[in-house]
């Protein structure tokens, strides 16, 4: 049984999700332009409710690297509002109709996008996904519920009223941006099982908080995040490539799902490029942790064990593994990935085609950094996570996943023979 | 925990789901028209176990209906058969490439159709269910793990023993198709946790193993199937095509999904309309049931209660509702509808607009009956199933349905800036 708080979210979300359906996307732009301003007039009132998360995280003792997630400041608040107005300037999915042809007895078929309906949010400490989600949602169509951390809970309050108040103030349905303020663990989980008010689940956060979502949810859920990614360096590769690729993969920004976590030497190029690679990496200030092979090139840290293979390190520490060939890389990445992305460096024209067809991952690369999986770097102008599940949308989500289809059918009295 | 059977059926499955992604369409060409033959060619043996499970349902006492789905024949085998040879001429989704553009730095993305890998089958009575969904899941590239209802039991053994055997001589990995002979309900209810083997499970049937699905499913689940369709006859209704149709989509196959259940009428057309089209629905042996108003014009078996508008009958049983405009009309389908199939009959542009635009379902029509939400009346070659959820599929799933995609990239050395 649903809480009180959930079951009338639940309903007025509905209720909006139906009136943001049909509404033009001029109506739906200029809330969004309301809602940047409101969020950069109203930057007192959050930084205010900041401060107050601020200060029990410090008093709580979280990490520099939490306390940095949550930290709001003028300038986060404006990125912030620039990404609602980033948001205008997109192309509106809904009512794109797809396709359009001819069924039994000439009935004429459509492929129509519309909104999902209700989008549940569940993430952890960062309050500006609030607005982030919330902007992409309304875009899109639908009435989002947000449920975020705890330890975020004032900040979040304050950019959801910010925000709700614009949106109404626009003349959109109160309820299209609602956050759930009672942040318990049994309230996250009755979140998970809204049938019949959420049409999907999508979680972003850590690996605890995505498996706990899979477990108990039974609203559909779209998987995010998790992300251990390898990079292989071909016998054929171009060596200097292969080392600005690995450099950018692991150090450009090692807290990301998109990181890489293992590096991959063919045995041919081992003796030459292990060394090279090394001594950037450690430059770099990234820790090494390598098979007996490895070893023989270039002294790491420590031997990688199965757990460093399996791990999603989301810090500058690296795996390292020397293969005999492209299909023993493959058989590793098969074996120990999480089909989130996966890059090949080579100049071979058949071992890159053969990575491209066999590796099943929601990106596969040929000489280029894995870090590119993401929306605003694969062109779509927005994401609102990257599914690492194959059902719906994998990776990079932009607006168009925050959409589904349905088939408008246009007869002339046609009956079934 | 996975019980012994399920686990190791799960690895040969993904073993043969890795194996069967790479294969050519030639190939799986072969092995469809294999399994085609074999069936025909094994008809003794399949309709011997038949003929077990025929007994054992009839010593059971149960109902005719389940009797005849149960029935396996000479013409029902070929059946079978024919359609996995209609398979062969269907294009092969796996391997398109439905996009490629450029993204940051010029890097080429491709989005591919690839294979889901692993498909779970849950159904109930029906064996040739278990033909139809092993060449659909074949021909897109998936292995497929198949749980039948126990009455059909050794029948589906019989189906699955043929075709895995052609399916082996034609090169093709064994564990391609797989039968999970534990009949239990723990076993099914451990085949809808069976996260890490199934990339997707479809339930076919009834309401109440739909719910359960959706209910214990740990693994990403497709709903298929609950229809509670509406017919509306608007005020500017052509009668007699609004004739055609009603009857069409309640009497043409009264005990399917895409039939109709509910009759909205406008009042201005109700007296014209209802005496006739109830006089023809008594005549193809339909009960009405009607609301207050709906007995000003015809007499009724019963008067339809809030319970009746929320019943998918699946039975020669019509519930009758007249209504004061389009608007109540839809919001009589908003209220009572499953999203399946929604149709009106009108000849007013406006009117006809909006009901495509305002009502969300699968499939919304317009001067056409319901019973075309099907792959084939789509034109869509094949069936899986009727998807009534927004995720990934809506509607119809024919062979891409049950694919999904992976982004291919295409680089020159680029690291993210």
């Amino acid at each position: 049984m649903l809480n009180e708080e959930l079951r009338k979210k639940g309903e007025r979300a509905k209720e909006a999700a139906f009136l943001l359906s049909t509404l033009s996307t001029e109506k739906k732009n200029q809330a969004l332009s309301k809602m940047a301003s409101a969020l950069e007039e109203q930057q007192p009132k959050i930084l205010a409710a900041n401060e107050i998360d601020m200060a029990a995280a410090e008093a709580k003792g979280v990490g520099k690297a939490l306390l940095d997630r949550l930290a709001l400041s003028a300038a986060r608040i404006k990125d912030m509002a620039d990404g609602l107005r980033a948001l205008v300037a997109l192309p509106d999915p809904v009512g794109q109709v797809e396709a359009l042809w001819k069924g039994a007895q000439d009935i004429e078929i459509g492929r129509m996008r519309v909104p999902l309906g209700v989008v549940g949010i569940i993430y952890e400490a960062r309050p500006n996904v609030t607005a982030d989600a919330a902007g992409l949602c309304l875009k899109a169509g639908n009435a989002v519920i947000l449920r975020g951390g705890s330890d975020a809970l004032h900040s979040n309050i304050a950019i959801t009223e910010v925000l709700a108040e614009a949106v109404l103030a626009s003349g959109l349905p109160d309820g299209s941006i609602q956050l759930i303020e009672d942040t318990s663990r049994e309230t996250a989980t009755q979140m998970m099982k809204m049938n019949g008010y959420l049409d999907v689940l999508i979680p972003r956060g850590g690996a605890g908080l995505i498996r706990s979502v899979v477990e108990n949810a039974t609203v559909p859920v779209i998987e995010t995040g998790i992300g251990n990614c390898h990079i292989y360096v071909d016998s054929a590769a171009d060596l200097q490539m292969a080392e600005e690729i690995v450099i950018n993969a692991k150090t450009q920004r090692p807290g990301v799902c998109n990181a890489a976590e293992t590096l991959l030497v063919h045995e041919k190029v081992a003796g030459e490029f292990l060394p090279v690679i090394a001594e950037k990496l450690l430059q770099c200030g990234v820790e090494l942790r390598g098979d007996d092979l490895t070893r023989k090139y270039i002294s790491v840290v420590k031997a990688a064990t199965e757990e460093d293979y399996q791990t999603e390190y989301l810090d500058l520490i690296l795996a390292v593994k020397v293969v005999g060939s492209a299909e023993e890389a493959m058989e590793h990445i098969r074996r120990y990935g999480t089909k989130h992305s996966e890059a090949i460096v080579t100049e071979n024209y058949s071992t890159a085609r053969q990575f491209l067809q066999k590796v099943d991952a929601a990106a596969v690369y040929v000489n280029a950094s894995t870090r590119f999986t993401d929306g605003f770097q694969f062109g779509f102008g927005a994401e609102i996570g990257i599914s690492t599940q194959k059902l719906h949308a994998r990776g990079p989500m932009g607006l168009k996943e925050l959409t589904t289809v349905k088939h408008i059918v246009y007869g002339q009295g046609q009956a079934r023979k």
